[in-house]
């Protein structure tokens, strides 16, 4: 916000706001619009520089002004100031104070600034970068920013690995398993992504409200359940292919499973679960966190996907502990 | 752009040019520049409507106008177009022919527009989803355009897979290994999505030129090479306590290795090779794809996370089959 705002009252004359801005000449290089104040500094309206330029030298500014003025008060935060100037083509929005006194205005040039800069934080965050990185930083400051996600990315990924860990036993037995535990990781990530990213970009442009909130979860589950019917049927003719026909023509090259069937109904039926359950994690996370007032862009990227991947693989290991390794 | 834009000639006085704008009064509402050409449509300059208040109504447009007049050819993408604006903080900026010829002008409004919409489309891109997704499209329209990326991610996932599946043979005899799948996905993935994302969005606000690519890369590496150290050595430490102290103490718990000091040092390298390895295609990834033409922004996301997870598998089974198995 600057509050070198140019301010002219109603019962001036257009000539009298032209003198106004004249003995301002140097403060008003890039002025199109002038806001219209009482003498106790409320807000009653604006003018446009063209609207002064084509009205009659007597006219009054009260009689000219356009009294639709929007505004945001000294509290609104910055994001929400670049999307009201943008949702109503604004090049000046008033701020005013709570008592309605204006005591600044924020510039378009500013409010296109903010947007390329909260996007380029998003898409940051979104990489598990934290603060706000630029080129010219140093190596310091680049890694501050970006070991702590790559660390809690390591702890969460521990955990994956002691799920995986506590199923030894079974990839011991059914050692095929293992081959299968980066397709679900892949896919519960992906998936995941996927959804937080819309609820995410959605709560950013104010677009998705949490009154959505189920009508939201529900088209995300939706469109996870077709991705994940198409995803499973797929998986499960390629298990069948790999260790079925090929594995009995050519089996030096993949080792044969028991029970090929049994694997790829195993495979598609988990990857379909981890793919909805992923989606529905992906949308309900940043939802919760936006209700409770934590930015949702924080939970996209690493943090979902870790948990995902956690989520993903006791599935997986469930299934397979269920419909496949009694049978081998 | 819009090709409805107002021009004057530099030989008119600043009451004609008021007329002129009067005249064509309702197209107008938004007007904050005008354009000053010649009678063959040649852009000479431009006069800010403030210029146009504060002149006298006798002065020529030729002696208030600016020829400081910046403007775009027609051909100019409208990602660079919203950036010149931003760049040069204009709120009209001019199209010209390839002849200098004036043809119409872009709002600040419409290129806060792209702005929003390009940052979208990048922040889609790095979470897996082709096209420009609305949270009103169908399911029919979001699953077109977010099951290509699935489908790929999980051709990738199963070549990461096969992958493991060619090592099967060692995890059936060291399954602890598979414990580490995850952290080697996890670590490849976040490490490359980090450096890919800073280049990426570099190469789109133009602050990272083609030929920075050496310097570029030299500084990913660096800031690659104390995060790997850094996340190694704790990797090094976990894995030491878990398989070594904890396994002796609470062996109902952890099942222990042999080994463990072999396990934690192939763990440690492993996740240093890996970190290393990811950071350095992150970069060179969307170097080369801006080089020969292609938008960076979709070697993001999951492109660079399945070609890391199945190289970073990998060097982790190498590595374990070069230090670890032969001596347990």
């Amino acid at each position: 916000m600057s509050d070198e705002v140019l301010t002219v009252l109603a019962e001036w004359t257009v000539a009298e706001a032209t003198e106004e801005i004249r003995r301002n000449a140097e403060d008003t290089q890039d002025l199109y619009v002038v806001f219209v104040i009482d003498s106790s500094k409320h807000l009653q309206g604006f003018v446009t520089i063209r609207r002064l330029l084509l009205s009659p030298a007597e006219a009054t500014i009260g009689d000219i002004m356009r009294t639709d003025v929007r505004y945001v008060t000294t509290d609104v935060d910055q994001e929400e100031v670049a999307r009201t100037m943008e949702r109503y083509d604004l090049v000046s929005l008033a701020v005013v104070d709570d008592e309605q006194r204006l005591v600044g205005h924020v510039a378009i040039d500013d409010a296109m600034d903010v947007i390329r800069e909260e996007a380029e934080e998003d898409y940051q965050r979104l990489s598990g970068i934290t603060g706000d990185e630029e080129p010219t930083d140093s190596v310091f400051r680049i890694t501050r920013g970006r070991l702590p996600w790559l660390f809690l990315g390591m702890i969460g990924a521990v955990f994956a690995g002691s799920v995986i860990g506590v199923y030894e036993e079974n990839i011991r037995r059914a050692s095929v398993l293992a081959a299968f535990i980066p397709v679900v990781m892949a896919m519960a990530g992906n998936a995941g992504i996927q959804s937080s990213a819309i609820i995410v970009q959605g709560l950013a442009s104010g677009e998705v409200w949490s009154a959505n909130m189920f009508r939201r979860l529900g088209k995300e589950l939706l469109v996870a359940i077709v991705n994940g019917l198409a995803l499973a049927m797929m998986m499960l003719v390629v298990v069948l292919l790999l260790f079925g026909w090929l594995a009995t023509v050519w089996s030096s090259v993949v080792t044969p499973a028991p029970e090929p069937t049994r694997l790829a109904v195993t495979a598609g039926l988990s990857l379909f679960a981890v793919i909805v359950l992923a989606a529905g994690i992906g949308v309900a996370t940043p939802l919760m966190l936006d209700r409770i007032g934590v930015d949702p862009a924080l939970a996209t990227g690493p943090f979902i996907t870790t948990s995902n991947d956690i989520i993903g693989l006791i599935v997986f290991f469930m299934l397979a502990t269920t419909l496949y390794l009694p049978f081998v």
